[in-house]
């Protein structure tokens, strides 16, 4: 799983049906430093995150073992909100 | 998910015969500024996408979890055209 | 999918048994110019390529979706034998 | 698979439900001289890893063959405890 | 699938139970003019390979796809021990 932040929304009335209900939301990919890294992903919310918090996301076939996403065409998906986590025993990101 | 702007179209007579009957379209990569970023994908297209929309695609195993793809030899697929997307508070694309 | 020149050929005597009978071919993978990235992949042939022939091919579990391929230890096939694509209405290549 | 240094924990109290129980860590990727790639993945743990181990850690749908993360929206995991290796008949790690 | 020369091998005695009597060697990544790119794996092998030669891997779920790694946590395997492959014509890796 890897790290991102929820920088904003995205819209897409024209879709496959089985997406509809999907909330879709735009990440912002950080380190471990909590630093962004230029990679960003477009996920579907299965925890009810909001802009700005950090989060961790799946991809792949494992994107599709929520409730919300399961047999659907989604390879991204939020599945934690971050409260916090260290590196090296120093905390680097505290919600 | 990725964001792609529709940017062509792609023509194969010779082909494995499940992917008959699908359209095949190439894809530029762009970011969260609707910058391209030099990369892209040949996709299928499983919502009538047209030249110069911006769309969302998955791929791996998701993208055969359309009614168009599943089953077939097909790794990335369009399944939403994106109408708007915003960033921060402030909208980055608006089709 | 992604885009390969068929450049040559590989010969494995020794693998796993149930790789028999595929034709494994190196493709030089090339961009919507038609130019060449620096990458390759060796993939399994489903279609007949020939050397120098540009064509499509798909990776991961979407690989094991032909007839020749299913079940195999195989993550990269070539579905289709490209005749032509174009982008922003200009043709970019045709075999 | 590829190889990894245990650098911290992470803690996530707002998740998906089939989550609850699987311990989070942070890895730092390594390459085989042991030095740092600067690329991070956070893992599930299903073998008991402590910070300062090298694990190797497997990803995508492989990441769910573990008794503990089968069926979870899960796409990396520590599977192994690495006690040593060698390249070119010389030991570059030894834990 | 790609390539890569065997250059050592790996002992993890506290691993996953499903992984035991699993052969892991570290690869370094070759292209198809037979020069490391800077890349590795670990993989599992299912053919025997020996310290030295080239062979093919898979990754992802095909990597599962071989008796010795069926339903493992497994996402890398060496399917095949190169005999030669030749490019433009030529023979650019004899065993």
């Amino acid at each position: 799983m890897l790290l991102g932040r929820v920088v904003g929304t995205l819209v897409a009335s024209r879709k496959e049906e089985t997406l509809e209900g999907l909330k879709l939301l735009v990440l912002r990919q950080v380190d471990v430093d909590d630093a962004e890294t230029g990679g960003y992903v477009v996920a579907a919310d299965a925890v009810g995150a909001g802009v700005g918090e950090v989060v961790l996301y799946a991809t792949g076939s494992s994107a599709r073992q929520t409730r919300l996403t399961k047999d659907r065409p989604c390879d991204a998906v939020i599945m934690a909100i971050v409260d916090t986590w260290e590196v090296g025993g120093e905390v680097r990101y505290r919600k």
